[in-house]
């Protein structure tokens, strides 16, 4: 009852062997993560996200992330949220910010839903880039983006962190029309 | 690199062994959150902030959850996330609203953050009761509550949740202060 484990798919292994980890170009940051999630859709191995963590200066991946949501039992297994926690472990510390630390990017698929905005403001992340907008989630696949606020980018900017958004959104736009087309399941049923 | 592990702390098993696992009133629900939210602070193994799962009808405590993010690395293991990931893999199922459950109800020591506000929306949770108040944590903590939207009641009211706020709220403001007289840190350096 008191502990629990939550993993990412086991294709993870042989897909981060047949790319660089070291990618320094934003846009093809981007890419990576689009790739990774066209990945777990062709897989099925859960949502249509995905994410990664990287050294903002030396373009080194740290940790990435699926929506593994349905697959782990965890409705807050979002892929933002796995590259952060798998960065945060990986580093052994809660803040990725710490003075210690070279500075960190989150780069998602899709920008944010409110869980994964809360979370970025506690994770010590310097900067977040995407690609998708949350009316691209909600509009082609139905997915709630929940309670966000009104003046989203603002209440990064005021804790310190860079945003930049609609990174190649046609290709991320294109993703979520894919997870529909393969029939993905929209498991987000609140509303 | 793909797999983590979130652990509650070593006493919560005597912990659960002195306390009843079946809680009918709402104010016993919040005492019982407040005890482990206290105890999470003599101990030293978390910030100031408890809470648990119960099944609304017949009152079993289903899961509990402490702050644990510095213990464990980890920025997302609030006291609420814990609560309900462990909930989610103790039934097998990413949705505690799913059609062959009872209702559940998540009892919180102090009103969610931004993260937890967002996860409990996809959670499945009918109900949230709660003791502090946003105010109260920022106020007497410094700890920061993150991008909660102003329409914070009626984006999970518009969502088929009950929210029911302040039970036995000095209480709860006084937990936070015990916290504070401990010298506990204020992990929580974006502002």
């Amino acid at each position: 009852m008191y502990e629990l484990k939550l993993s990412l798919p086991k294709w993870i292994d042989s897909f981060l062997n047949d790319h660089p980890n070291v990618i320094h170009d934003p846009e093809k940051q981007v890419r990576f993560v689009l790739d990774l999630t066209e990945r777990n859709i062709l897989e099925k191995t859960g949502g249509p996200f995905g994410s990664a963590v990287f050294e903002v200066d030396s373009g080194k991946l740290v940790s990435v992330g699926v929506n593994v949501v349905v697959q782990q039992n965890c409705s807050a297994a979002h892929a933002e949220m796995m590259a952060l926690m798998l960065a945060q472990k990986k580093l052994s510390h809660f803040n990725l910010g710490a003075k210690h630390f070279p500075n960190h990017r989150l780069v998602t698929s899709g920008r944010m839903c409110a869980m994964c905005l809360g979370n970025v403001c506690w994770s010590g992340i310097k900067e977040v880039f995407s690609s998708a907008e949350p009316e691209d989630v909600e509009g082609i696949t139905g997915f709630d983006e929940g309670p966000t606020p009104q003046d989203y980018n603002s209440q990064l900017e005021d804790r310190g962190i860079k945003i930049v958004t609609k990174i190649l959104r046609s290709e991320g736009r294109a993703i979520l029309q894919l997870y529909v087309d393969h029939g993905g399941q929209i498991y987000n049923g609140t509303r």
